[in-house]
């Protein structure tokens, strides 16, 4: 297929106010940031993922000559003049970009990413910042929480056919792995990010033999070490009875329907009684974290989870709403911070910074948002965002998709043992610092005042 | 971005039953069909969708070096002779494809796809059809019920930020638009798929200046005739009487925020009182099927919608479970049907068609699936599924995004009023045929008893 050209995967008005700020000669620096507003009932964290696709798109983002014929023949853009089109041939993003690293934990209303460049061009990567970064930070989260469940068992994500399109199947494999993860069946995420990849073999491999035994002979003469045998397809018991008295030893079998905590443990018995005390039981069908604590309460034998749709769409909370705010305006050398009073969506001004503060125990205690000018809020304060982008160029090198983990990992260890269980429940506490919260109140009051 | 190469945009395990496939020497014709089990509760019908992506996927399918490089050094791979990899560097699919033309109305356990085909072929390309025809499929139908809903008025999709990533994004607008959608706001969209695109202006727009009335005349002296004024920002009704105040003669205003019903009757009072009975009132803000037939069923006054979130990630039922499942196995000359027994997902056997039967007041009454060489069933039965790729090319031309919204909304014409309305139920009836439940129980009971 066609290499997409990524300039247009925006909102149309995101061009059309570019071409405004352009035609009425607005060059203003502007400072938009990223958060989440609220999180999803079921969620008390989140961890940042999709930050280095975001960095990728900004500084490589240029327009095609057939982007522009395009938007050249739009009906919106019939009045544009000529210049503006001219000034997206040579466009490219010049801007600064501060970030959480991904895999950092984070929580509602901290700033994930903030960004500053002329206005125009700050302005037209919202879309595609939002659409990143709000799915693959849904998936990490999701997957950390289906990982926390497993309890040490490793959970490898199985949902590329039921994700949303191919593309979503690739960034879901790799958020899922930064949430924890041990891999994913989506072998284009192994290529592209150094994932572990993982398979079985598929109902259609037993069926296509006139006889199971055979099937499952046949793989494993070319699989001999690495087999996982698929044993639902007709009668799972029988399946399990067969692979023992023909005295095949399978690395493990899969259980993929049916009640699979008793099944789990009659063939965990029948695998016993053959002798097959290496063979993994692996569980998959309809898991998520709910599902997966349950089989592990009722003491199932499951040594490793395939978890495939309800990780792959995140399916109790299909979406994150995280949007992408202006903040602050500068023209004339001169800052304006800017708030918005619509109701339930009031905003905090300003750039800011998000400080995290650890218990001597090494407990998360709590997070505050500050102006990004203001000092350190206690001694042992961290800061969360750092210099990603600068004048346009990437500044950081670009991480191991392993590391991007570990750093998840090492983040979720921190935090308070309530937030990990599956429990609903508040997040960490975030707080707006004094300052922030008076300049807040002082822009408002002018916005509505006027 | 690099392009993506798609061969390896699938489960590792198609590859790896490739390779095995490969050296058994097994080259058996074998048929899949893809169909979705179950439809959610909230669906009644699904709209097809997803189809052309899949049909270029398929005969395009080509492995790069760079692709079977990375097979070679996998660890699952290890023991696979060079003989393969040879063979996938000129590998080309080489089947034969049906299905249902995009925009059909489809139900429960009716085959949408049908592909035959040489059995590695066929199997590795389930993956990347599942996700594509999964999520379009999805999409279209939740467009179809949202503008349902609308009754009349157009629903423009607005989702890209909240998709899963920008290609599903760009997706999501295809298939809304094939659901009855007027448009989106997704520039991508509107350049790949010929979809009219539409936008209004963001808060950014407004706050970006010291004053909201110099936001909208800024606005409105580019793009003098097609301006939407977001008015929202700080307050609505406020800002309605400033627009009407300053003579302004915006095509629309928009609403996103606070209780649309009451805004928008104030709001339209005020635009009217003031001479400005040609502006229109354009609703947005965490919209779906039902609070848009709720604000109609208040008497809103709201003239065009945009839906965002809730349709492009189909909120409320964020997954399809479509499957595609070995129906046939045929090696020299002997065609065998096959049938998977595990609890609850009970396939039925062989290549089949599926008819739709209309009554003589055109009213679709009701669908049989059948054996693709079974007479028609009745003597105004339709058959839905087609001939599309032949020896691996395509042979139906490619359709413009227009018509097939055309299809999808002249079948939903046709379909029975309770299932155009937001009630949960039943779908049409599909029913076997006769031969087709024999062959199902005889299969079964042959695999059931070995």
């Amino acid at each position: 297929m066609k290499p997409r050209s990524l300039a247009l995967a925006t909102d149309l008005y995101e061009l059309t106010m570019a071409a405004a700020y352009f035609c009425k000669d607005i060059r203003s620096e502007a400072t938009f940031e990223l958060f989440v507003r609220e999180l999803p009932p079921q969620r008390r964290f989140l961890v940042v993922a999709g930050i280095e696709q975001a960095l990728e798109y900004l500084a490589e983002l240029r327009f095609s000559q057939e982007d522009i014929d395009y938007l050249q023949q739009h009906p919106s853009f019939r009045a544009v003049p000529q210049a503006f089109f001219d000034y997206l041939e040579g466009f490219r993003f010049e801007g600064e970009v501060w970030a959480m690293p991904e895999g950092t934990v984070a929580f509602a209303n901290e700033p994930l990413v903030r960004v500053t460049a002329p206005i125009l061009q700050a302005q037209i990567v919202e879309t595609f910042l939002l659409a990143t970064i709000n799915f693959q930070t849904m998936i990490a989260s999701k997957a950390a929480r289906v990982v926390a469940a497993a309890r040490g068992r490793p959970v490898i994500e199985f949902g590329s056919r039921r994700a949303h399109g191919s593309e979503a199947a690739m960034y879901a494999a790799r958020a899922a792995y930064i949430g924890g993860c041990t891999g994913t069946s989506n072998v284009e995420a192994g290529l592209r990010f150094g994932i572990p990849t993982f398979g079985t073999i598929a109902h259609s491999w037993v069926m296509s033999f006139d006889d199971e035994l055979t099937a499952f002979k046949g793989y494993m003469e070319v699989f001999p070490t690495t087999t996982t045998l698929l044993i639902d397809t007709y009668d799972t018991v029988a399946a399990a009875k067969k692979i023992v008295s023909a005295g095949l030893k399978p690395q493990a079998v899969r259980l993929d329907s049916g009640d699979l905590a008793s099944l789990s443990r009659e063939v965990r018995e029948i695998l016993d009684a053959g002798g097959l005390t290496a063979t993994r039981i692996f569980a998959s069908g309809d898991l998520d974290e709910y599902r997966i604590a349950e089989l592990l309460l009722q003491g199932a034998p499951v040594d490793a989870f395939g978890v495939g749709t309800r990780l792959s769409t995140s399916a109790d909370a299909p979406n994150l709403g995280g949007v992408y705010k202006l903040v602050e305006v500068a023209a004339d050398h001169e800052r304006k911070a800017r708030v918005k009073t619509s109701p339930g969506k009031v905003t905090l001004p300003g750039r800011k910074q998000v400080w995290r503060v650890t218990t001597p125990e090494g407990v998360y205690e709590g997070d505050w948002i500050a102006l990004a000018d203001e000092e350190r809020p206690t001694s042992h304060a961290q800061p969360l965002l750092r210099l990603m982008i600068k004048d346009g160029h990437r500044i950081e090198p670009q991480q191991e998709t392993r590391e991007i983990q570990e750093r998840a990992l090492a983040n979720l260890a921190h935090l308070p043992e309530a937030l990990r269980s599956l429990e609903a429940g508040p997040g960490l506490p975030v707080r707006a610092t004094a300052r922030l919260l008076a300049e807040q109140q002082r822009i408002a009051a002018r916005c509505l005042g006027r």
